[in-house]
């Protein structure tokens, strides 16, 4: 990051007031009539209106709107375990994302536990004031276990963004990537270089249809393959039988390699031994796997995605989360299920192929967005995000059984205004 | 409460859009370098600061102005325990008042715990997130447990609204009342009716001078004395020698009573026993211990109090929690001590002796209020409490030693618009 990006930062973050969010009152409260109606005497009847049925929580509190970011700084970012305040920037930006992208209110919370147990025990208690909680910046495994134990204990949808949001905005570029360079998602041989901690996007792709024996995963030792016993239970869903060892046998006539994992993981060399047409996701941020200038430089019949807004192809979670809790919270789905993780995967990945209207393309100060090579993905500032992906996610919901609502009858959204 | 105004409640927290309160962006997002500066990968840089230095999370999250309003349900107003989830209208409604009186952003957060130590384990791992933490309507006595065991661990200021708040402004028309009768604080033979609940007013009333052995408490089984052996510890405080048993022969010759406990408590015949010039505080609401008619018709001599805003006098909470916090908050105060309480019950109570400018009492709808008989407490609205009252709080905080930060340079506030 340059120092003047660094000082930019730190003044938005200060001036004028500490922070990024506020919270703002909705109803008037001017006149003491007005307060008799927000507070006592008048609070009293939404309260007995729930008491009698927690649903109405739903109708006269903000709990359908509210989204928990929650994270212990156990991975901020790529900086590491900081520890829960110093996430807390984070979190809020976060919320700022939900907000600008989807307008979905968020209460960012930090949590101080010494324990998974703890943390889940923590989530858990409070899980009733919110309408959805999205987990993150959690490291792993222990994020494994936080989530799969808070989808069992709590009635709300629960949503882990570094892996799940990461796992269906990259389908999504890659399902489009392979379509571009005329792979089949069932062929056989192509890898995928996935370390330890985004296991979901093998798990997304082979939802959406890509055979696990497909894809190589590797960690720090190298492939995971059925004959090692030092893999977790996370890792050891995805070992193959394999003679491949490392990264260099894996990627001999590899159709993708994906990245998450740290700055110049893959070679030129290796690169050159890719098969025809082949795929880079080198989504390390900010330092790439392998950097887009070298690669593009070495292979010319390469399709390059990065996470960084630099370059074209960014594979940016701000295309998901948001709009997947919007669709989520609008049908009150009991949880995000892989029907609805997979709708959002195609609502993404076909609006790349739609014509983008000109204002967007204003704000990115270019011509024209084709889909081909260098768009493979929507840009994280077209609006028609907010009209395509909660639909899909909301009809999925709707399909596959999580819906306590029926399809909302305001949808497509066709704006911002069009919230409730 | 009437139909008409339960109709207006539920609209009111129904319509346009469920609830009270919404999350709001502050800063710039329009552009892409606004949302690198907001989020990745600006962000990192406040994340470092934090890491390096806790206290700089004032600095650049929005910790600092923001309080959470922390309930299990269990005592919510005065409906009884209907659990977390029922009481959101309340809390949320909390964060309005906090908003609108200071400034001061809320989360309200409902926390479902099986026992008094879950809700402090989990209040204490998310305790971070906050500048300050306002525990509410939680059930005795567990709740002097939970505030006790949470001063200890957090490091922010924990305060119990329904206990010191109430405490705090009863105590300022208790002073006020007694000066207007002629009443000197130390003098022997006045008593108190003091049920289960607010032991804390009597606790404020001793810090402001008054002597416990001149302080009957009642609960449900008649006076607490020290001859009992059914009592708490909390109760065991205020146990006094003496052999008066009953309300009956509390009340003989007594000059005040406080009732925050039930409707129809105080009978005309025990009011008639009562000292010359005595002071009634009713303030179970919406029915107090004796309804004001027949009060005043019984006693000519009377001051008398409610909870309720259609009478004289409102001992309303409101005078004092939006304040505390605001003044507490802009000194970063580990703690509010009982100088502190002290400092807002004596600002509280000398601006009743000011007078009145002419848009409150037009905002009441009065022509005038004047120091005495029927205006022993500032009114609701009266913005002059935001001049007062942080200001005292905060000089106690800077003079006791719990202050981090020194006496700000913008107090005291002149309005709303003054509030950084």
């Amino acid at each position: 990051m340059s120092q003047d990006l660094k000082e930019a930062a730190l003044e938005y973050h200060a001036k004028p007031r500490p922070g990024k969010l506020s919270v703002e009152i909705t109803k008037p409260t001017k006149t003491s009539r007005d307060l008799s109606l927000a507070y006592s005497p008048g609070v009293a009847e939404p309260v007995r209106e729930i008491a009698k049925d927690p649903e109405n929580a739903y109708k006269y509190t903000a709990k359908g709107n509210l989204v928990a970011v929650i994270s212990d700084g156990s991975a901020i970012l790529g900086l590491g375990n900081l520890g829960p305040l110093a996430s807390k920037p984070v979190m809020e930006g976060k919320g700022v994302l939900f907000k600008r992208f989807a307008g979905i209110d968020v209460f960012d919370i930090e949590v101080n536990s010494e324990s998974p147990q703890a943390f889940i025990e923590t989530v858990e208690r409070i899980a009733d004031t919110f309408g959805g909680i999205n987990l993150e910046d959690i490291k792993a495994p222990e994020c494994f276990e936080i989530e799969r134990a808070l989808i069992e204990k709590c009635n709300v949808p629960i949503f882990h963004d570094d892996q799940h949001g990461t796992a269906i905005v990259t389908a999504a570029g890659m399902i489009n990537a392979l379509e571009l360079q005329g792979k089949r998602l069932k062929r056989r041989g192509w890898s995928a270089w996935v370390p330890v901690l985004p296991l979901l996007p093998a798990k997304i792709l082979i939802s959406c249809g890509i055979r696990s024996e497909n894809i190589f995963m590797l960690d720090r030792k190298g492939v995971i393959h059925s004959g090692r016993d030092d893999l977790n239970q996370y890792k050891a869903m995805f070992a193959n039988d394999t003679d491949k060892r490392t990264l260099d046998d894996a990627i001999d006539g590899a159709d993708v390699f994906l990245g998450l994992s740290g700055p110049d993981l893959l070679t030129a060399e290796q690169l050159k031994k890719m098969a025809p047409k082949p795929i880079v996701f080198a989504c390390s941020n900010p330092d790439p796997e392998i950097s887009p200038e070298i690669a593009l430089a070495t292979r010319d019949d390469l399709i390059m995605a990065t996470g960084r807004s630099d370059y074209p192809n960014q594979v940016n979670n701000v295309l998901g989360f948001p709009f997947i809790f919007r669709g989520a919270l609008d049908v009150r789905a009991t949880a995000i299920n892989e029907e609805m993780k997979v709708a959002a995967v195609n609502a993404i990945r076909e609006l790349a192929k739609e014509p983008v209207p000109q204002e967007i393309c204003e704000a990115y100060g270019v011509e024209s967005f084709e889909f081909g090579k260098e768009y493979i993905i929507p840009k994280p500032m077209d609006v028609r995000l907010l009209e395509v992906v909660p639909a899909a996610v909301a009809r999925a919901a709707v399909d596959s059984g999580v819906a306590r609502n029926p399809y909302p009858a305001h949808y497509p959204l066709k704006s911002m205004d069009d919230i409730i």
